[in-house]
Order: structure tokens, then C-alpha cells, then sequence
């Protein structure tokens, strides 16, 4: 049987490619693993039946024979644990591109995550056009020690990894809001090279599809 | 030769035991593999020889035998991964636990550090109080929905593991800057349990030490 993994039935994005699902799809396509999706409504998203998958309410979750996971981070590590293309054979290589999974989640994503929330949640405030320079500024300073760290360098590790597959993801939500990407040409292209990729391009594809299907007309 | 992890030489918070150094010194005392302290200031941490172990030029960074690592999620892992005692043998409660642990990191701590931030970052600008209580309703939304998943448990996924490291750790920070934990008592007493610990214990006394030794007099 297939895992099955839970994506928005409407897609907030129109289909762009931002929900988080899709980093998931995307892993499962590097890895050549089928999978079906269930759709889950923002109400459901909330009722126990999810709350038991996802205790935090929210997309994706990941099922398979009695196994059931939240997090995008430990999905597709599991993922990348049990199948080949994912993750490195040496046990070095492999740390350190588990390395930039945690690093892409917890240093990169969360300074970018703030001025999305911020430029839904507080757009109408008075403060908000004060405190965007400021907000810039923690994700520029991240951008530009990501950006030394790359240099000319295709991926952040050598070979294509389920860090380079995180840390792609989360900069294509940064470009999807802003130009700032733009500012660091070797990330520019890095986040290219990612959304080339054929297993890339399959996984945004799926998602699209959910989202013309279900919008009317 | 014991693994080398990095601290502050200087303890911004005066060996109350929150830079993340603390994590990773937990995670060696819950596996009882000694370690050693190479301490390094704030002018070290964003020089070449620092930056070519952490790009972000942070700390902790972890090296053993030629492995060079950053991020507390990675580390600590990895330290779970090589020794028993952090990780459950099932398969399938080992990915469980893991998922608590980019639960903890990605989905947890980012309002917490939102908040801390914009604590010393934005005390004196004049939006900073009616901010507040926004970005407190979002920690108390996960705080709330972790004490649900929680109910009257010990540990997040049965047994402890590095998942419940990782989730006091997080807790503990918002814990020592608010009071809104203790809104939570089970998720108040969860992290008592977690302080409780000795493998805690001579962690938190081993950071003091190096607090206590450099401060004068």
C-alpha cells in the first residue's frame, strides 16, 4: 500500500507550490515512492480525527502500516532513511546533510516565516512598514552567511541532498513574497537548480492539479 | 578522544542554562559520553576558522574524528543515533520520537524566539507592547495544543526521548523570560520532569561552571 500524505483541499497558494505538502511530494518523487493524498478542509484540519495525526492541526501528515508522522523535517527524513537518493551513504556526509535539514527548519525558515505572518497578520498596523526593514534584515543576514557557505558550489554538500531539497523549499517561499533572493545570485540559482529538477517539477505538477481541480470553472 | 562541543565563553544569560549549548550537553550526559568544552566570544564566532564549522556562526558546533557539526537538532541526532538512550529501538516510535523533535524546533520555538527577540530588539519602539499579546496568543496556541496532545502523560511518545529533550529545552526558554507556561500545569510539570533528571542536572552545573569561572570576582 501506498503512504498517504494530507494536503489542503483548498489550496490557500492557488496552487503555487508554498504548502508544505509539497516539500514532502517532492522527496517522495526524488525517491520514485508513490503516494496517495487525502484532502483535508481547514475545518478538519482542526477536529480530532487530525488532531490525532497532527497535533498542532496542520498539513502535511504522513501514514503508512501503522506508522503515523507530523513535520515535514521528520517525514522526509524517514523517507530519505528508507529508501536511495536522499541522503548520502557516508555516515559523515550524511550527518552534516541532516545538518542543513535542521538548518533550513529552525535557522533559515523561521526569520522568513515571521514577515510572511507579519505581512498577512499585521499589514494594516501602523508599525508594519517600520518594522519590515528590520525583519529584512534578520533574513538578509542569513541569506548572505548561506550565500558565503555555497560560493560556487552546486549544493550545500557536495552531492543533492534532503538538506538541499529543505533549504530549497524554504527560500522558494522567500521568493515567492519578495525580491530579496534576488540580491544573492548564487542562491538565485541554487533554488533554480532545485525547481529543475524532474522530481521537482512532478511533486508541483500533483499539487497543481489538486488545486485546478478544485477550483470552479 | 571525547567529541568537542563549543559554548559561549561569555554567557549572555549568566549560566541560567538557555544558550543551546545546554541541549547538546544534555543529550551527552543522557548517553554518559563525556565530552569537552572549547569556549568561544562573540569576535570568534563570526571569524573564518568558526564560520568553516558554523556557517550561521553560532554555537554549538560538534566535531569528533574528522565529523564537523552545527544545529542542535543534527547534533543531538546524531548523539541519539550512535549511543542508547534517546531514541526508542521500535522503528516505528524512533521516527515518532524524531518528529518531536522538528516539532520542538520548527513549529514550537520559532513564536517563542519571535518573542524573545523582539524583547530586547524592540523594547523601546512604541508598537512593542500592543505586539506583545499578539505574539503571545500564537505561543499560547501551541502551548495549548501541546498540553492537549500531552493530557496526563510523562513524555510526548511514551518513554523519553530526544523529542522530550528537544521540547523542554524549547519550553525552558519561554519559561525563564514568562509565565505563560505555567498557564499550562501539565506542560509546567513535563518540563520540571525534564529539569528533574540528572543527566539535566550535571549538564546545567557543568554550564554554571563555565559561568562561575569566568565571571571576576
Amino acid at each position: 500500500m501506498n503512504p498517504i500524505i494530507t494536503a489542503f483541499a483548498s489550496s490557500p497558494d492557488r496552487g503555487q507550490g508554498l504548502a508544505r505538502d509539497m516539500r514532502v511530494r517532492w522527496a517522495l518523487e526524488e525517491v520514485g515512492q508513490p503516494y496517495d493524498v487525502r484532502l483535508v478542509s481547514f475545518t478538519e484540519m482542526k477536529q480530532p480525527a487530525h488532531l490525532a495525526l497532527h497535533p498542532f492541526g496542520q498539513i502535511p501528515t504522513y501514514e503508512e502500516d501503522g506508522l503515523a508522522l507530523f513535520e515535514t523535517g521528520a517525514i522526509i527524513l524517514h523517507i530519505a532513511e528508507h529508501h536511495a537518493g536522499l541522503l548520502p551513504g557516508d555516515a559523515n556526509a550524511r550527518a552534516r546533510a541532516v545538518t542543513w535539514m535542521f538548518a533550513a527548519l529552525n535557522t533559515v525558515e523561521p526569520p522568513i516565516v515571521e514577515r510572511e505572518t507579519a505581512s498577512y497578520m499585521e499589514r494594516s498596523e501602523a508599525w508594519h512598514e517600520h518594522r519590515l526593514p528590520m525583519m529584512e534584515e534578520r533574513i538578509r543576514t542569513r541569506l548572505g552567511q548561506l550565500s558565503a557557505w555555497l560560493g560556487g558550489a552546486d549544493w550545500l554538500d557536495g552531492v543533492f541532498s534532503a538538506g538541499d531539497l529543505m533549504m530549497a523549499s524554504v527560500l522558494l517561499r522567500l521568493k515567492a513574497s519578495s525580491d530579496m533572493l534576488e540580491e544573492y545570485p548564487n542562491l538565485s540559482a541554487y533554488v533554480a537548480r532545485g525547481e529543475a529538477r524532474p522530481a521537482y517539477r512532478r511533486a508541483f505538477a500533483a499539487q497543481l492539479e489538486v488545486f485546478n481541480a478544485s477550483s470552479p470553472g
